[in-house]
């Protein structure tokens, strides 16, 4: 009796071969006995829904049914797509899921506000050597041809030497050919894991995720303080330190090179992972962070018109950027949009969704700039806000990062209050996310008003207000003592730089709304990218007015999405794709001298009013 | 007053700029004014033949006229395409001829059999860094993007991290930014040079072409006798040599690389000329040949099903192949069709011009192997036929290659013998060429029967027929001698070598034709390629029956068209795609064990028969 055989050809729900039959059984069934997952038919098989569509790559299968006819279109039908409900094979066959996938894929994209990731199709692929039909007088197709499939010829096809030199004695045995976007790289064992490494270079933080290109999951990463923080904390330093010389700049690059090389060592001596395990690096971060990375000049993103060496997708060779565990690799930089509009913000607004969403969302990145991205039909139109950081606790008396001791949350009530610490251990002072609940607090109890002013200790009776150095102060920490000496407390200067910084984003999201005419109640999703975005309380940003108040339930934190982005980037060619879409769709709103952006940031200085 | 500016914004017919006028202009004056070649409006301007397109890439221009609307689709119009008899600009403004002269190239490749080259996309084009629009807030966009135009986003991007850093200090000076297939590659002068190597390597002769890319026109070449020769004269003696051991394949591939890279290093040196302004190294040649340089497998081509390990374009790093004047080229390999099919034929089919000829047309390609392709209305079909090396001179009594002292033409009359041989010096062999003009009049003369029997001295009283060792003989030279001993002559086995190896090539020839379903009358041109077909009569391949005597009147040699296959591939985008899809057009019949191939070859044995 012949046996149904399933070989999976590619990863995931790439291409799958299957014997031929002798009995009569639809694709879907065959696809449900053998417990593909993934693979969804709605209507249950009943050749209704017309959803179960497969790719016949190869062999001969049953006539096309009047039901098809139906529900694919002529050119589905000529491009070899079927519907696996209603088609059985009639010969060795291989069949493509891949598209199938990728449908469903964005669908649950649109659906789940981008968070779900669907598995589709792979960058990285492997060919069995041992599954290549024999060649004969009627197939003598070379080798190389037979395992890539019919590539389309380009002149970009890069084929290592190695590889040529060792693919015919690696024919018929237990090994793949690795391609990386359809091109030939290397020869990997059967049981040889592949992996690529995603960084996500924050002005602050540095993330290299490792990640196991078979399932494109991260599987461990590697984290730190951006080793370039020494010579400038934040970008326009960063800028100032490297324009000054060139051994200047050249030693920012080193310091991030450096410290990205020890994370990809640090990964793979942790999974016993060769350096030919890895398949790429593909990195993400702001426009700064991208042009330190890779040598280029950042004067030009300092000073008004503000103009970056390079926006666009681009590949460096790792060793001429200064790798050395990975000489080999080409090292991926996202793509930007603007000298404030980074890579970071193109790959949040692919893991956001709202280029898929059919309703207006938004994007907000909250940093030192307020980075913000509003999809409107077909284009989505993006601003950044010079913020300052007063939200990273600079220029705040008892200012910090998100560190242990950090106070993170404040509440108040008419005598007291409360806060926590990161770590639960004493205060050291309070961080972005402390300090807008904080203010949110002092609005919400009227102890500073519209205005931004804080009461003096001759108009309340509340124990944190105090003076300090003859003036008002508000203690979150030491109430009971008489002075403020030893408490964590907020000066009404640090009110005015939150007042400032809030007004810059809240005047940006106005900008877009009135470019794109939208109403606010209109907007269906805010999303708030990075670390920030997650530890803030969006109904303390409410308060202070740094999002709009009706938003406020509508406002989702989606953690790292320039790293998840970058992620995404390096397995899944269509999540690649969308990403340059993105970038290329994006169209920049320069803020600088934007009459409509002065007016509401001069509205936006001022606290909501109570409702 | 302003006076009109005109910069050549790319090499040849490229992009343009055109600074405002004050006086109304059609493009069309404005391009005979500043006398730009290659630019053709056949009805003078009248605005009757639709040519003369140009594409506007910026500026503003007047609005279009019905005649426009007339003879341009709305797609072209949308694209930004226009007459230039029937526009003018209303600013400064940036135009694309290269469009036109696209069209125009291919016009005049079908009309002239392939053999004249026009000036079409270039692949190395050169964009001004002074002449880039300043950076406003109004045109925020990134330099490399400005420099690289609206170039679609793609995974393939790969620049030089050198270029990256460097990019921003060379903005506004008069440097140049080189790109390759639109991929930035450096910067140069403006007044630096800029070459690619495009190399033929015959199984016998290597041909290294220095290729000036502004004007894609050989300079200079570097020609030997291929460096692998001491290890085995043919084809299938250099793959018996490499397939015995890895170090004696690696030998092979060391041979040809040093060959080629001292060739590149000579013709540098000769021209003054550094590795940075060579860009690029394009290599055409049999598959074998290809194989061997990139140190690929070859004992697939050697034996039955013949299966080579590539035959697709690609290209490898030089540094990688043991490249050590230019190790940061991409080495270019063209595209082969099958184990002997090889690139030299993908090449020849190009310059031949056969698949855009509306007749139908033959390639024909002698060596040991006869090589041919026979385009017919959609497709080319390809074949070759083991001929053996007699036409090379080998297996032949006196024979010998075209080198100084080879007979190479011979004429009988009832008497006597004339000879010329190559240099004019005193005899010392007979090449390909004598062999068939020798033998084409031992059959005029009736010397030599039509089943190829040689008159012994007794049958005739032509002085040339002696007996040598108890073998009738035909001596060429020395006739007033009473022996053969002193005499360059051929005996009837080398006449029975003649016999099998044009066969072979017939029968071949014979097979497409009968595939095709075209009758030897109706094909139009019979292109010769290569060294050997240059030199060959017509009269006298008809005469023996190598080629149809119908085709003699119709028979044309191209000469190096393998080498000039690679010349144009290394300069011209629109012939590098070109040869890319004739290799993937070209469908290969194996006629080992080809019934009909068999019937036609023994049919072939005969000589021609008189009309």
């Amino acid at each position: 009796m012949n046996t149904i055989t399933y070989t999976k050809h590619n990863t995931l729900l790439g291409e799958y071969q299957i014997k031929k039959l002798e009995e009569e059984r639809s694709f879907l069934d065959l696809i449900h006995d053998h417990g593909i997952e993934g693979f969804d038919a709605p209507c249950g098989g009943n050749g209704t829904c017309g959803k179960c569509r497969i790719t016949i790559v190869s062999g001969s299968v049953s006539h096309v049914t009047e039901n098809e006819k139906k529900r694919l279109s002529s050119r589905e039908l000529s491009a070899g797509i079927r519907l696996a409900c209603s088609c059985s094979p009639r010969s060795d066959v291989v069949i493509d899921l891949s598209h199938h996938d990728l449908e469903s894929a964005v669908i649950s994209a649109a659906s789940s506000g981008g968070r779900q990731v669907s598995r589709i199709k792979p960058r990285i692929t492997r060919k069995p050597l041992d599954m290549l039909p024999d060649g004969s007088l009627e197939d003598q197709r070379a080798l190389l041809s037979k395992a890539i499939g019919n590539a389309s010829a380009s002149l970009s096809m890069k084929v290592p030497s190695a590889l040529l030199s060792s693919l015919h004695s690696h024919i018929g045995t237990e090994a793949d050919l690795v391609l990386k976007d359809g091109v030939p790289k290397r020869i990997a064992h059967r049981g040889e894991k592949l992996y690529s490494i995603a960084v996500d270079i924050g002005t602050t933080t540095v993330v290299c995720y490792l990640v196991d290109l078979e399932f494109g999951e991260v599987i461990d990463n590697f984290s730190g303080l951006n080793a370039q923080k020494k010579f400038g904390a934040d970008v326009i330093s960063r800028i100032a330190y490297a324009t000054s010389s060139v051994e200047q700049q050249v030693r920012l690059q080193r310091a991030i090179v450096s410290q990205i090389d020890s994370g990809i060592r640090a990964l793979a001596e942790r999974h016993t992972i060769s350096p030919e395990q890895i398949m790429q690096i593909t990195i993400a971060g702001n426009t700064t962070m991208m042009h330190l990375l890779a040598g280029a000049d950042t004067s030009g993103i300092a000073a008004s018109p503000f103009i970056p060496v390079f926006t666009d997708f681009l590949t460096v060779p790792a060793v001429e950027l200064g790798f050395t565990f990975t000489p080999n690799l080409e090292v991926e930089l996202l793509p930007s949009v603007a000298a404030y509009v980074g890579a970071d913000i193109t790959a949040g607004i692919h893991v956001a969704g709202i280029h898929v969403d059919n309703t207006p969302s938004i994007l907000l990145d909250i940093g030192t700039n307020g980075e913000m991205a509003f999809s409107i039909s077909d284009h989505i139109i993006c601003c950044s806000t010079a913020a300052g950081p007063a939200f990273e606790g600079a220029n705040i008396t008892f200012g910090t990062g998100g560190v242990r001791g950090a106070i993170d949350t404040v509440k108040l009530d008419d005598h007291t209050v409360s806060y926590t610490t990161i770590g639960g251990i004493d205060p050291i002072g309070i961080c972005g996310s402390g300090i807008i609940d904080c203010v949110a607090e002092l609005i919400r109890t009227g102890l500073v008003d519209y205005t931004g002013r804080l009461l003096t200790p001759e108009e309340t009776d509340h124990p944190g207000i105090k003076y300090c150095d003859g003036d008002p102060v508000f203690c979150i920490t030491a109430l009971d003592e008489e002075s403020a000496d030893h408490a964590v407390y907020l000066t009404q200067k640090d009110i005015r730089e939150v007042q400032l910084a809030k007004a810059a984003i809240a005047a940006g999201l106005q900008t877009l709304l009135s470019e794109a005419g939208v109403a606010e109640a209109d907007v269906e999703h805010l999303y708030l990218a990075g670390g920030f975005g997650s530890y803030i309380r969006p109904e303390s940003a409410g308060e202070i007015g740094l999002i709009p108040k009706q938003l406020v339930a509508r406002t989702k934190a989606i953690g790292n999405s320039s790293g998840e982005g970058a992620v995404r980037f390096s397995c899944w060619e269509d999540h690649a794709h969308d990403i340059l879409t993105v970038a290329q769709h994006c169209q920049y709103i320069e803020l600088s001298g934007h009459r409509e952006f002065q007016d509401f940031y001069i509205q936006e200085m001022l606290f909501p009013m109570e409702d």
